[in-house]
């Protein structure tokens, strides 16, 4: 791996060229984003240099995508006739069933791999980005032959810290639709039910209980689109299983089945910690 | 105000005596707890003894309900016929309405405030009171005459730091259900949820958002038994109502009504944080 090109050099993609610097990466990063972002991730040093996507495609051995969902959908089918052999292209989309069909439709075979690198904050843009964010992160891979290209792509994951988990990525979707996807809705319903129901006065009583639970309804809905948009099924399901939940708690309220859930999202709580 | 008792020093309790010793109360603080919280309370310099009920209520111009609801209900029951006339009985409970209807029944007219503390920690028990705990705190009370112990018991709050607000004992609870009950049972709810479909692996992806929006299920269900049976109604209509924002949102996934959704939810998490 010699040049290595970020499609997207926001948080993600500014994030994943430093990290390459600092565990001793020494060829040419090339940087294919607006004039704004490749402004900024030049003056952090994520990247080298701003270029075309025909002139990363015809230069580098990796071509990392770090955009939102649609531009990756639109540069994977950009690169089909652009790019080179041994060249492997690999993304870090938020969701992995659209993109791997896309990749496995548009580019050749062996040339892809799809990434999902669980590491973000609550920022965006290169200016943000720094070299530490993968460590330590589950870094999830969709199922891929083992290629040069590819093995070489895994010994860069482990030098930046990030450890690589793989699945297959309807089984990612189902996971995050739970894990991220509903969490984010269940967040978004709360906010958006009680601004139409608490006044000035009232949300004066909010505690830091409802601060968390809001956190997540500071998301933009311009992040989230294409996540909704790409992964209906599992979000649907999730919701509606959230849905039945939420009912039989209802049903319950004062039966001895509501120490039961308490003790099971306890444990479950829990154990997000303890990893 | 000469003497002042404490029923129940756990946090609030605690926290409470701790302040009125900072604001500059130097009449007895005598509490009435189990021995254990009577221990600890005596160590932090929260009471100055350990005394039974009925010693309190010969003694004391301020009694303090710092206990679970049943035990405050308990409490008043038994306060009925013990309490000395121009002495004012005030609560900590986190549902009033029926604490008020209690008072009501049992205690002399004007003899009875309820009130509701934003404030408290994760943790339980004296030994993490803290004298500022009240500070920049909003404090409900609920509408009482104007008496000299009303008043005299307002300035103690401002001298803690806390912030009154009246507010009628019904309005408070359907206010809570929607601040603090439903965003407990959101968070459990999507807990039990998880609970039960995610492997260990599926747990290695989760991230921390979805620790955002499970803190709160790490809350004891023998804390919120209580709130619950006490409550219902607010609670229930809460949680119908949360319920068909989710159904809304679950029908329009790919709607424009999403992103007036996420911009709502957006505004009331703000406003939440510009307090």
């Amino acid at each position: 791996m010699r040049t290595v090109a970020i499609a997207g050099v926001g948080l993600i993609g500014g994030s994943f060229g430093l990290a390459l610097r600092r565990a001793g990466f020494d060829g040419p990063i090339l940087g294919v984003s607006s004039p704004g972002a490749i402004r900024e991730a030049l003056a952090l040093g994520a990247i080298d240099k701003g270029v075309p996507l025909e002139e990363a495609a015809a230069r580098a051995d990796l071509i990392y995508l770090s955009q939102t969902i649609e531009r990756i959908l639109e540069t994977i089918r950009s690169l089909g006739p652009l790019v080179r052999p041994g060249c492997l292209v690999t993304d870090a989309g938020s969701t992995k069933l659209r993109i791997v069909e896309e990749a496995r439709r548009s580019l050749p075979p062996g040339a892809f791999l799809g990434g999902h690198p669980m590491a973000g904050k609550e920022t965006r843009g290169a200016a943000t980005a720094e070299a530490s964010l993968f460590e330590g992160r589950t870094y999830v891979l969709t199922p891929a032959g083992e290629t040069p290209a590819t093995l070489e792509f895994r010994t860069w994951l482990d030098r930046i810290g990030a450890i690589p988990v793989v699945m297959e990525a309807a089984a990612h979707d189902r996971v995050v639709a739970l894990t991220s996807h509903l969490p984010q809705l269940a967040s978004t319903a709360l906010g958006a039910l009680l601004a139409g129901r608490l006044d000035e006065a009232d949300r004066r009583i909010a505690g830091p209980g409802l601060k968390d639970m809001t956190r997540l309804a500071l998301s933009s809905y311009d992040i989230w689109r294409d996540i909704l948009a790409t992964n209906p099924a599992p979000i649907a399901a999730a919701l509606d299983a959230y849905i039945e939940e939420l009912r039989r708690l209802r049903a319950g309220l004062e039966a001895p089945s509501m120490r039961e859930s308490f003790d099971q999202a306890a444990a479950l709580a829990l154990s997000l910690r303890r990893q």
